[in-house]
C-alpha cells in the first residue's frame, strides 16, 4: 500500500506522531479539539524518508499531495499565493523526538517583490511587509542556499550605522527597500541566480530544505548524544502565518497550565504585546507576567484560560503552550507536555489523581527519575549561582551541594566541625581511616576514583554530598593547599561542591535545603503498589537504618560491618587483632570488640523492628585497618605498646598489589574464623537481647562475602550455624538466614553448587563488575571517561549495569541457583539497585529486591515501579507510556 | 550376584588389579607363566570392603572361601597347619594402588609351640626355627594385637647385652627359648591372654588386621596426600613362606631387568645370601652386586636372567623383581613396573621401540611427565644432598637447582656475576626492576608471591632456577641480612635453591647439568605424531626463541613486548615517553625507542624463520617502568633533566590500587595510541626487512591484550591494519594475522561479539583466573595454601586450571568465536599450556595450540600427545594404559 504523504491538521491527530512529528500531531490535534490553530498540513516523516531514498527529490507522488494541500488550504483561509491576499506560511520541522532548535525554520514563505506590496497595503505597514520581506530572504537565504549569515549582517549592521539607527524596528521603508535590493544583490553574486519569485518555487526549496536539515551536523551530534535513531526522519509543518506584530492589538506568548517551579494550579507565563516569538526569547524587550494579559485584552485571556484548560485536561498533564494575538484574534501555535521541577511533578501528579485526570499508574509512571535526587539533597541557592564561575569539574559521585572550609584530613575535619564550623574534607582519594572526616565534614571531594570509589560509596552510603575523580585538582597535603591549573586554595579556604552535577565553585555559596512533603509520601505508596521488586537499603549505623525507613526502605539488605570498626577505641582493637600472632591472643582483641559490635546490631535492630536485616561479615583485607604515615605508626605504636618496627613489618607482611583480589571477605573468615565466629555471635546474642528487652523480634540474616568456591560457603554456614544454635538452641529468632554474595564470577559459574549451602543469593554487582570487566573502581576513573568519549562504552558499568557481560553472568547464577531451588530468594546489594536502568533489568529478571544506599531508595523504588508498569505495558503491548524527563 | 572373595594364584591375572590389588594380580600372573612363585591365594577388595559393611566381622561366605583356599593350599605345597611339615604362610597387604611400607605385613604365620620343635627338625637348624618364631611372635603381637614394639626390642636388647652378644644372629638356643617365654609373658600382661597357638585363629586374626591396617592413620594420610579413594579398600595375600635365610645355599635378592638410571640393557640388582629380605633393606650387611650371582649359584643366576627376560617381555616394561633361594630353589616374589630416571625412562622406551616390545603410541603415553623437568635443568650433586640440611622450604616455582652468593639488588648481581661469580637474587619479590638482575643470577629466591608471582613467570621463561614464596624468609635488604627463624645469612655467603622441590639450602652445593640426548629427540618426535595441540613458546628475545626452537616449538605464541623496554638504555626512553605530556613529546620518546624494538624483532624472526610470531603488544601499566626508591628516582631525575618532584608527581598520578585491572592492555593501546602503532610499526618493518636481506618469510601476528569490549578490538585492529597497509602496501608478508587474547571474563561473555574483529583468540589464563576467581595473583600464596590444607582447593588454580569456572568460560568463548567463524585459530597462552592436567583439559576442546615458556615445552609436548593418546583411548573404550610416576 502507498502512504498518505500529506495530512491536513483536520486529518491528523495526536495519536500520529511517528508520522506526523511532535509538532503536526499536536497541532492537527488541538485543530480537532476545536481549539484556533492556523490552518496548514504537515508532510510526514515517510515523506522524508522517501525524499532521501529518492536521491533527494521530492517524487511526483509527494507532490501532488502537496499540490492538493496547499489548493485545499488557499481555499480555506481565503487567500492564495499568487492572489491578494496573498497567502504566507512558515514551514517548520517536526521530530517525532524533539531535537529543539537543532533542525530549521523559515517563516513568511510566500512573499516575493510583486505581493509584498499588496501586503503592504492590506496590513495597512509598508515597513512591517517589507521588514517582513527582508526577514524571510534573510532566513530563505540562509536556509535553503546554505549563504551565512554574516552576509546579511553585516550589511543590516552598515545600514543601521549609516543611519545612526539603534533598533531594527527603527528602520525606514526606504532604509528597508535599500537593504532588500542589497540582500538580493547578495543572493546574487552567491548563487548566480536571483532571488526565488515563485512562492511555490520557495515552498518546495524550503520543504526540501527541512527534509535536508534532518542531517545537518548538529543534529546528528545531538541525535548520537540522545540515543535517537537515525534513519526516523523529520516530518515538515506547512502553516498560515500569523503575526503578533501587527500592532498594539498584536501580541505574543508562552504559558504554563500550571507553575512549572512550584506545581501551583495558577496559569504561568508571560507574553509581549506588538512582538513575534522570537522576541521573547531574544530577551529584548522584557515580557510580562501572564496575569497582566486580562487587563490588556479580557476576551484573549479568557480564551487562553479556557485553551489551556481544555488542553490539560485533555492531554491529562501540565502543557507548555504557544500563542499568538494577530490584531485581537487569538491563535495556539503550539501545545507540549511542560517541564517541570521535581516537587512541581509530584504536586501536579498528586493533584491530577485527585482531581480524577490521571490514574496512579501514570502518575507514578510519567515521573521523571532523574529530578528525584533534586528533592533528597540541599541544592545551591541558584540566584547565586547564576554568577559564579565553576573551578572544576569531576564526577557527579554523591547529590546534594555542599560548601565549607576545605580540610585535608580526618582529625581537622573533626576539630573544625567541632567549632561549629562547615567542612569540605579534600583528599587525593579516600580511604576507611578517613571515614571520622566524611561524617564531620558537609561533602568530600577527592582528586581520584570514580563513581564507585570509596569516597563515593561511604558518602553515598551517608546521604552526603561528593564529587570524586576530579582529574584537574592537584592537591597538596604537605603544603595544605590545592590547585587547579594556576588558580590556588589554601586549607581554610571556602569551597563548595555539587555532587549531583560534579561542579565545584571557589567560595562559599549558600544551599537551601528540600524536604519530604505529603505529596512526595503518597506517590512513594502509589510506586510500591506497582512494583515487583522490594528496595532494602544498604546501612550500617543505626542512623542510617532510621533514614532508610523515612525513604521506605523494607529491610536492610546490605548492613556492612567493617564501618563499625573505624570509631575511636574500636580501631586500636581491632590492630591489636592484627598484631596478635595467635588465635588467642586475636580472641582476646576481639572480646574487646564484640560488646561494640553488639549495641551496634541492638541499635540497627531496633530500627528496622521486624524487617530483615541481611549482616555481611567482615570484607575488606586487614591492612586497611592499619595505620599509613609515620606519625600515626607511631601513635599505634605507644597505643598498643609494640614497637614501631613490628608494625612496619605487619604492614608490610599484609601489603597486597591488588587489594581487590587478595585476603578478603570469606578467604579471611576460614583462615581467621575467630573473627566470623564474634561477629556471628554478636548478631545473635543483639537479636536476642533486643528481643528480651524490647519485645520486638528482629530479623538477622548473616551473609558472606566473596564467595566463588561451594566449599567455602558450606565450612562458614557450618560455622554460622553453630554458633546460633550454640546461642538459641530453641530457635526463637526462628530459622536465621544464611546466604551469600554473588561477587565473584566464579560464584556465578557455579551457582548451582553453592545453592545448596545457601538461603538467598545477593549479587554484590560493584565486585562482580570490577572482576568480570577487569576494571578496579578505584583506577578506572580515567579510561572510563576516555571510553565514553571515545564511545567505546555508552555508559560507566558502575553507575549503569552492564547488561550484555555482567548480565549474563547474572542470569546464569539465578537460572543456576533456581534449578537447584526455586525458592531462593535473589537480592541485589551493590548500588546498581539504585540506578534506574540497571532496576529495569533486574525487574525483568527473577529477582526479588533491590538494595541501595538510603538516599537512593526513593528513586530505586519509583524506578521499580516504573519497571514493572513498563513490562506489563509491553505483555499487554499497550503503547508505551509518554515519558517526561 | 555374589562375588568371590578369594583367589588362588592360579586364577588371577595382572587384569584384575581392582580386586586383587597390585602385588596379588602380579603373583598370579607370574604363576600364569610358570614362573616359579611360592603358592598362595589372594582375598579381594570386595571381602574389604565386606568386612567394613559388616562391623569388622569376616562373614561366613568369605570364611568358607578362605577354608577352601587354605585346604587347596595344603595339598598343593604337601604342607599343612597342623601337621607335619607345618604350612607358615605370609599375610601381606595389597592395594590396587601401591601404598609402600603403609599397611601391615605378617611372616612366618602357622608356628606356635608344638610345630616349632617339629620344623627344627625338619629345616635341621633349631635356633633357624626358633628365631622364626621370636620373630613371628613379635610381629603378630604388634600388628594384630597392637602391643608396642618397644616392648620385645627392651628385652632383646637386656638379652643380648646380659649374654655380650652383638647380632641377632648370635643368639643362641637357649637364649631364644628364654626370649620366646619372656615375649609370650609380655603378650599375656598386655592382652590377658596366652599368645594364640591355632594357626586358622592366628591366620583370620593376621588377615583381619591386615584389613584394618588400610584405616590406620598412616595409611589415611598417605592416600589424603596422595589422592588415593579412601573406599578402596585392600586385598590381603597368603603365601607360602620360602626362606633365605636356611643356610649358604639360601639367599634373596632384588633386581632391576635394566639400570633404573641410565636405562642401560643389564641385569641390575644386589642379593645377600642366608639373609631374609628385610637384611637386604635394614643395610647391616652389605649385599653384594647381582653379576657376582653367577659364581655363587649358576643355575639360579640362569633362572633370574630367563625370568627377568620373560617377565620384562611380558609385561613390555622395565620390572623391579624380588627373589628368594631357599636351599637352590629359585623363587619370584614379587613383581612390578620399575621405577627409574627421566633418562632411563627415556632410553627404555627407545630401545623397547626398537627392539619392537613396545609400540610408539605406548612409548610415549608411559613416560612420567613429573620426571620431563629432571631431563632439562641442573640438579644438586645427590651425595652432597644427602648430608645437608634444608634451612626452609618455598614454592617450587621455576625448576632446577642453583647456587651462588646472595644479592639482594639487580646492581649487586651484575657485578658479582661480571667478576665471574654465581649468585643468587633473594628478594622480598621482584618486580620488573629485577629483570637485570634475574638474568645476571644462576637462580631467585623470593619471600612472597606464587607460582605464577612476577618472579616465578619471569624465571621460567629463562630458564632459571627459582623458588618463590618462602614465607619463612625474612629479607633485611638494608642490613644486607636473611633470616629464617634464629638462622641468619649476610648478602655474600653461599645459599642453594632447588627448584624443582622448593627447598633451601645454607651454603654451597654443586650442581650437575643435563642434556637433550637423541633418545629423548626420538621420543618427542612420536609424541608429536600423536598430539592434536600444538605447542608453540612464551619467547620474548632471540635467545628465548632459539631455546623454544631446541626444544621443538612450533612458533611464538606468545612474545610480550615489555621486557624488551628494561635494558638499559630502553628504560630512560620508555620513561622519558611517560614523562612527556603531550602526544608528540611521547612521539619523540617513541622514536628513540622504535629503532631497539625493530631489531628485538628481527632477531626474533631470524631466529623463528618461518614459524609464526605472535607479538602481544604494550600490556603493563605504565607505572611499573618507573623507578620506587629515592635514589633511583634521583637518578631518573638526572638522567632526563627533569625535576625530582615531577617524577613523584607522575609516580602518583599514574600509582593504582589494584593494578591488575587499571590502565593497562588495550586501555593503554586506546589512550596512547602512539604507542601501539610504534610496536606495529617495528614488527611489520623488522618481517619485511628480514624479508629482504635474509630471504626469509617472516610469519608476524599481532595481539591485543585485555580486551573485554569488541569495540576496543575493532579500533585497535583498524590501527594496526593502517599501518601494516602503509608499510606493506603490496602485502608481502601476507595476511598478518591480528588476534586478541581472552583474559577478562567479559571476553569470554562477548566472545560472539568479539570475533568478527579477531583472527584468533589466545586465551590468557592467568589473567582469566585471576580474575574470573578474584585471586591476585602476586597475593594469593597465602590463602591458596590455607587453602589446600583446608581442602577448600584441590590444586592451585594458577597451576592447574579450573576447569569447573574458568573453564566455563573457555568453553564458552570457543563456542561462541567458533559459531561466528568456525575457522577461528585458538590458542592459550598462560602458562597453564605446561601443566598435564590443563593441557588434558584444553585437548578435550577444539584448541589448536597451548603456548608456554622454552623449558616448559618438551613436558608440554608429551602431555599433549598423552592427552590425545588417553582421548582416543576413552573413544575406543580401550582400557586406560598404565602409568608410572
Amino acid at each position: 500500500m502507498m502512504g498518505q504523504f500529506v495530512y491536513t491538521f483536520l486529518e491528523g491527530n495526536k495519536g500520529m506522531k511517528n508520522l506526523l512529528g511532535g509538532k503536526g500531531a499536536n497541532l492537527a490535534e488541538m485543530t480537532q479539539l476545536g481549539l484556533p490553530v492556523p490552518s496548514g498540513f504537515t508532510i510526514t516523516t515517510e515523506a522524508c524518508k522517501r525524499y532521501f531514498e529518492d536521491q533527494n527529490t521530492i517524487n511526483s507522488e509527494i507532490k501532488k499531495e502537496v499540490e492538493s494541500a496547499v489548493a485545499e488550504l488557499e481555499q480555506r483561509v481565503g487567500k492564495s499565493f499568487d492572489g491578494d491576499p496573498c497567502l504566507l506560511v512558515s514551514v517548520r520541522s517536526g521530530a517525532v523526538i524533539s531535537m529543539p532548535g537543532m533542525m530549521d525554520t523559515i517563516l513568511n514563505l510566500g512573499l516575493n517583490d510583486k505581493n509584498i506590496e499588496a501586503m503592504g497595503k492590506s496590513t495597512g505597514s509598508m515597513t512591517f511587509a517589507l521588514d517582513c520581506y527582508r526577514r524571510f530572504i534573510q532566513m530563505y537565504s540562509n536556509v535553503v542556499l546554505e549563504i551565512p549569515m554574516y552576509h546579511f549582517e553585516s550589511i543590516l549592521d552598515d545600514c543601521k550605522e549609516a543611519n545612526d539607527l539603534k533598533d531594527d524596528k527603527d528602520l525606514s521603508e526606504e532604509n528597508l527597500r535599500q537593504l532588500i535590493g542589497d540582500y538580493k544583490q547578495i543572493v546574487y553574486n552567491q548563487t548566480g541566480s536571483p532571488f526565488e519569485q515563485s512562492p511555490k518555487k520557495q515552498l518546495y526549496a524550503a520543504i526540501e530544505a527541512v527534509f535536508r536539515s534532518w542531517n545537518n551536523e548538529r543534529a546528528k551530534i545531538y541525535r548520537h548524544l540522545n540515543g535517537i535513531p537515525d534513519n526516523m526522519g523529520t516530518a515538515v509543518n506547512v502553516q498560515m502565518m500569523v503575526f503578533g506584530n501587527m500592532g498594539d492589538s498584536s501580541g505574543t506568548g508562552v504559558v504554563f497550565t500550571r507553575n512549572p517551579s512550584s506545581g501551583e494550579n495558577t496559569l504561568y507565563g508571560e507574553f509581549l504585546m506588538n512582538a513575534q516569538g522570537e522576541d521573547v526569547v531574544a530577551g529584548i524587550r522584557t515580557p510580562r507576567p501572564i496575569s497582566e494579559l486580562q487587563e490588556v485584552d479580557k476576551k484573549v485571556y479568557e480564551e487562553l484560560v479556557t485553551a489551556s484548560q481544555t488542553l490539560e485536561a485533555h492531554y491529562a498533564d501540565m502543557q507548555d503552550i504557544e500563542f499568538t494575538i494577530e490584531k485581537g484574534q487569538f491563535f495556539l501555535l503550539q501545545t507540549r507536555n511542560g517541564k517541570r521541577s521535581a516537587n512541581a511533578a509530584i504536586k501536579i501528579a498528586v493533584d491530577f489523581v485527585k482531581a480524577g485526570i490521571m490514574d496512579k499508574r501514570h502518575a507514578v509512571n510519567q515521573l521523571g527519575l532523574a529530578q528525584i535526587d533534586q528533592l533528597l539533597h540541599p541544592k545551591f541557592d541558584q540566584e547565586i549561582l547564576k554568577t559564579t564561575k565553576e573551578l572544576t569539574l569531576g564526577l557527579p559521585a554523591s547529590p546534594g551541594a555542599a560548601t565549607g572550609k576545605i580540610c585535608f584530613n580526618a582529625k581537622a575535619a573533626h576539630e573544625a566541625n567541632e567549632n561549629g564550623e562547615d567542612v569540605i574534607l579534600v583528599r587525593t582519594e579516600t580511604s576507611p581511616e578517613d571515614i571520622q572526616g566524611m561524617i564531620s565534614a558537609k561533602g568530600v571531594l577527592t582528586a581520584r576514583g570514580g563513581m564507585t570509589s570509596h569516597a563515593a560509596v561511604v558518602a553515598r552510603g551517608m546521604g552526603k554530598s561528593c564529587v570524586s575523580g576530579c582529574i584537574e585538582l592537584e592537591v597538596n597535603e604537605e603544603n595544605g593547599t590545592i590547585k587547579v591549573g594556576e588558580e590556588l586554595l589554601k586549607e581554610g579556604d571556602y569551597i563548595s561542591i555539587d555532587g549531583s552535577t560534579g561542579k565545584v565553585y571557589r567560595g562559599k555559596i549558600d544551599t537551601v535545603s528540600s524536604s519530604l512533603d505529603k505529596d512526595f509520601l503518597s506517590i512513594m505508596d502509589w510506586a510500591d503498589e506497582f512494583s515487583k521488586l522490594d528496595v532494602l537499603a544498604n546501612a550500617d549505623t543505626p542512623l542510617d537504618a532510621k533514614k532508610s525507613r523515612e525513604f521506605g526502605a523494607k529491610g536492610i539488605g546490605l548492613c556492612r560491618t567493617e564501618h563499625m570498626f573505624f570509631d575511636g577505641q574500636r580501631i586500636k582493637d581491632i590492630r591489636e587483632m592484627i598484631m596478635a600472632k595467635t588465635p588467642s591472643g586475636r580472641q582476646i582483641a576481639l572480646d574487646k570488640l564484640y560488646p561494640y559490635q553488639k549495641e551496634d546490631f541492638k541499635g540497627i535492630f531496633l530500627a528496622m523492628e521486624t524487617l530483615p536485616v541481611n549482616v555481611r561479615l567482615l570484607d575488606p583485607p586487614l591492612h586497611e585497618f592499619l595505620p599509613k604515615g609515620k606519625s600515626e605508626i607511631q601513635e599505634m605504636a605507644e597505643q598498643l605498646d609494640v614497637s614501631y618496627e613490628d608494625i612496619i613489618k605487619v604492614i608490610e607482611e599484609l601489603a597486597e598489589v591488588n587489594p581487590m583480589m587478595g585476603l578478603r571477605g570469606c578467604r579471611l573468615g576460614l583462615i581467621y574464623p575467630e573473627v566470623y565466629a564474634m561477629q556471628v555471635r554478636a548478631i545473635i546474642t543483639a537479636a536476642l537481647e533486643v528481643m528480651e528487652e524490647e519485645g520486638i523480634a528482629p530479623r538477622p540474616e548473616i551473609m558472606i562475602p566473596l564467595v566463588g568456591n561451594p566449599e567455602e560457603l558450606s565450612l562458614l554456614r557450618k560455622l554460622a550455624q553453630r554458633i546460633i544454635h550454640e546461642l538459641d538452641p530453641d530457635a526463637k529468632l526462628g530459622q536465621v538466614k544464611i546466604g551469600t554474595m554473588i561477587e565473584v564470577p566464579r560464584a556465578s559459574l557455579v551457582a548451582d553448587q553453592i545453592a545448596p549451602h545457601a538461603d538467598y543469593f545477593s549479587f554484590g554487582t560493584n565486585d562482580l563488575t570490577q572482576m568480570t570487566l577487569g576494571y578496579s573502581r578505584d583506577d578506572s576513573g580515567t579510561f572510563i571517561r576516555k571510553y565514553k568519549e571515545q564511545k567505546i562504552i555508552k555508559t560507566d558499568p558502575f553507575q549503569s549495569i552492564d547488561q550484555e557481560g555482567v548480565g549474563q553472568l547474572i542470569k546464569m547464577a539465578i537460572k543456576k541457583g533456581k534449578a537447584h531451588d526455586s525458592h531462593l530468594k535473589i537480592g541485589v546489594c551493590g548500588e546498581h539497585g539504585g540506578d534506574p536502568a540497571s532496576v529495569d533489568f533486574f525487574n525483568a529478571l527473577d529477582i526479588q529486591y533491590v538494595s541501595c544506599s538510603p538516599y537512593r531508595i526513593p528513586k530505586a523504588r519509583l524506578a521499580a515501579a516504573q519497571a514493572a508498569i513498563r513490562n506489563q505495558s509491553l505483555e499487554t503491548k499497550a503503547p508505551a507510556t509518554n515519558k517526561m524527563q
